[in-house]
């Protein structure tokens, strides 16, 4: 990782130098919409046999962003090519050497909880095109198919016990043996938050641009014809009202209900015993993350729901969108459809203009063999 | 169906016109790219263990039009809401009652087959953003998923014996009772497949459009460097080198193994009895899309796949591009990765530029269930 003291402040101008720097490499995923989707999430929930007796009604326009047709099937990508830019730009990095050590990372996001991996191979893949060698500290209990995966992307994959001790001692191991590989966490460091910070700016930018063209929902004309409580003035473009993301250890969104919380204790959650289907968010949050959705109060809300409601949203994406998605990718759905708190409070701050709402699917690594039994 | 004789000509221009009505109806489905399976593409196939001795070395960057995220999951809508415009445009129809009397679709398009049903939810669906009657008969021993979900979309359903000779007889009687409700074909009419031309004219126009910003594939520079055979002037922008398609009707492309069949015997193939998984494609060639195909040498070449070639290639956008799709939408890809003959005429009329390939994703109506029981 380059040095915190290099990095730049974390801002949008920041996130858009990012995505100077990693577009060539990542790949501009599509925004879709869906009409079925957006009709479900506006319409009220039945309770008790009651047929939406109430039940909040708000009207929801949906914009999914595919970041699970991402490389690496995920969005863990964008920061992985992000800190290896930033560190090739790190003043001595490579006269020093750097470039021959290489990088290092342990496949595990969480000390709790089975690896997910999607960063492993991400900063592999990143490792791979950029001529650094990868060096992975995976637990032996890792599937087969994730450390063949992380192989087929050209890294050393090293076999540790499965606590976060002995993966962190062994990554330390790697670093003194290589004479000094850079660790690359896979969310708490400001160039990961910059990295991964581009899929916002590009689905906005994307949201904003089909409204203005094929416009699917018609909102620019609700945009025009706008009465609601809007600030905006008439004449500026359409564009999304709100942008609601899975957040595990906090990098993209900058955690799981942890994250939650903490939020609404005004303190950050350290450890997470969540045993979540959304295995990519069993995270705690991480300190860079805090800062931003926290004390900087750049989030406006943070939301949970069940396992049962992310069931039912994953089923709805595989069916009616014909994505494959991971768990974790689909729980701003599942909030968007089911999570009452979120649907009062749009009805409420949107009233009937309703709200152009951006999701980011954020990954679609998921054995192929272990859907038909996740699904609700 | 609008009559025959008011149909416009089967040209580039009419496609165009078609688009323009269909647009607001349907949804401009997103192209994405594939480094890994454009480099597996571009890969010599080892033959007898021989590492690729004397396999064919295209180079292959693969454009794909996600078609399975279209409306009902289908390009099938296009044709439909085309079909329904025209007739809405058919002098004396709506004066006549038309719109009353409705329209009328048997669910199998083969009658050899089981049932798909894309045409027929496409039709229904159309109907109902219509507000016209649809009438679907559809065998007996239709999946109780496929009924429930064609009334969904508000169509009336009627049950059928499951013999082509049945089912058409209860169309025919549902045509009388309703004093002349319509008959909307799957493919064999010039709207229908005037309407499903619209998915090659946005795949080239989204296509050139990629190249001419983010350029995936680096395809921009490729072209105007260009030595090969290629008679496009180094000026012109760079655009798709062909597009392939899946052909059962051949309401798309405009068959299955028939097609490729009568295409090389020069004579329409009208039964088939083929029992593929790509069930969609299960359908002997129209005699419209036939005159186009073959009599007006539209199309350059027909290649076919083994199943096995359909279930590997299934497996690789399910896992790789993280799409949902049914079998018939992957058997362009099937042929670009294991199709000899294809892959030596690409090398031969490409070489070192190689293609830059349009592949049809055409849809992604399949039981989640069967899945892994689908996949090799």
């Amino acid at each position: 990782m380059a040095e915190i003291s290099s990095t730049p402040p974390l801002t949008r101008r920041s996130v858009a130098d990012a995505h100077a720097l990693i577009r060539p490499h990542i790949h501009a995923t599509p925004v879709v919409t869906s009409r079925a989707l957006s009709e479900l999430a506006s319409t009220p929930r039945s309770r008790n046999n009651n047929d939406g007796d109430g039940a909040a009604r708000p009207r929801l326009r949906l914009w999914f962003k595919c970041e699970n047709l991402q490389r690496v099937g995920a969005f863990k990508v964008r920061g992985a090519f992000h800190a290896l830019e930033r560190l090739k730009r790190e003043p001595g990095w490579a006269e020093g050497g750097g470039r021959e050590r290489g990088v290092v990372t342990h496949s595990s996001e969480s000390p709790l909880t089975p690896p997910t991996g999607n960063h492993a191979q991400a900063l592999a893949l990143a490792a791979r095109e950029n001529n650094i060698p990868a060096h992975i500290v995976m637990p032996t209990v890792s599937m087969p198919a994730k450390i063949a995966a992380t192989k087929g992307y050209g890294a050393r994959v090293y076999l540790s016990g499965s606590t976060s001790a002995e993966r962190e001692a062994l990554a330390a191991q790697v670093m003194t043996d290589t004479g000094g590989a850079r660790l690359i966490p896979p969310y708490d460091h400001p160039d990961i938050i910059l990295g991964q910070g581009t899929v916002g700016l590009e689905l906005q930018e994307q949201a904003a641009q089909l409204m203005a063209t094929t416009d699917p929902y018609g909102t620019a004309s609700s945009y025009s014809s706008s009465s609601s409580s809007s600030s905006s003035p008439l004449a500026s473009p359409p564009r999304l009202d709100a942008i609601m993301t899975p957040c595990g250890g906090g990098g993209m969104l900058s955690g799981a209900d942890d994250a939650k919380r903490g939020f609404e204790r005004g303190q950050r959650v350290t450890s997470v015993s969540s045993a979540t289907i959304a295995d990519g968010l069993r995270t705690p949050l991480g300190e860079w993350p805090w800062r931003i959705i926290y004390e900087r109060r750049l989030v406006s809300g943070m939301y949970s729901v069940t396992d049962d409601d992310i069931r039912a949203a994953l089923r709805l994406v595989w069916e009616r969108m014909k994505l494959v998605v991971e768990p974790s990718a689909v729980v701003g759905l599942a909030v968007a459809l089911y999570n009452e708190d979120f649907r009062a409070m749009v009805e409420r701050e949107a009233g009937e203009r309703g709200w152009d709402l951006g999701l980011v699917l954020s990954g679609g690594n998921i054995g192929l063999d272990a859907v038909p039994g996740m699904l609700l």
